[in-house]
């Protein structure tokens, strides 16, 4: 029995579509993004609620986070580690985001991003995406600038 | 070329793993977790930091999350989506996470839970944890009890 997947060759695809949607985010161009995403992408934000599906969820919540910014948005990718295995395949990575307010206000925050990939039609599309920062316990704060 | 995998048949062997780590919540024994965890399983925990590496940093941040629970610990796991192909796969659910602590307070936390596994060595193996609540925008507060 190959324990072995025959498709790490796929790779390179997963990592093309990652390197679309960090262009996606950079431009603030959600359609880009979707582009890229299953009809039916499941999304765990940042921002309430716990879920959501589709993209036109999607969409409104991209218009709340990406809202207050002007300009190019800063969206890096550090400690990126893919896995593809068939028809599958998921990642995780450490993302600086950041940018500069319509006021004026310099924002960099230090996230979590891991996503999930599903092959549909021969094209890698993200079925997933949990972003998040974790929380102070004591205050209940989120931790919005840790570093690692 | 098959655009479907062929290993959907390990989608049962992928769902034992979530009951045994889920069981291994409940009964709040984190061996029994690591026996399904790869060596180098990243966590994206709800509290700080990140990230965490390896199997001690794993120990660490388990006592400290079920360490103020008295008995038995409560984890269900809603909307539970599996992906497998070939070697490489992943999960997301939303949780309820609760039981009483030490000081006899009731706690049921609402979190979102996504998994990466690997198989390795013909066993599935879970190479990545991510779980996290959402925060207010406004107030910066961590929501631990969203309903979906």
């Amino acid at each position: 029995m190959p324990e072995q997947d025959t498709t790490r060759s796929d790779l390179p695809a997963v990592g093309a579509v990652i390197d679309a949607i960090m262009k996606a985010v950079r431009t603030n161009d959600v359609e880009a993004f979707l582009r890229h995403a299953a009809p039916d992408i499941v999304v765990f934000d940042m921002l309430a609620p716990l879920e959501q599906k589709g993209w036109d969820a999607f969409r409104r919540s991209w218009a709340i986070a990406l809202g207050p910014f002007e300009g190019p948005i800063e969206y890096e990718v550090d400690h990126l580690d893919i896995s593809v295995g068939g028809d599958v395949a998921w990642s995780r990575g450490l993302v600086l985001f950041g940018g500069t307010t319509k006021e004026g206000t310099r924002v960099a925050n230090r996230l979590r991003s891991t996503l999930g990939f599903r092959k549909i039609g021969g094209q890698w599309k993200v079925a997933h995406h949990h972003v998040s920062v974790p929380f102070d316990m004591s205050t209940g704060q989120a931790l919005l600038q840790l570093e690692t």
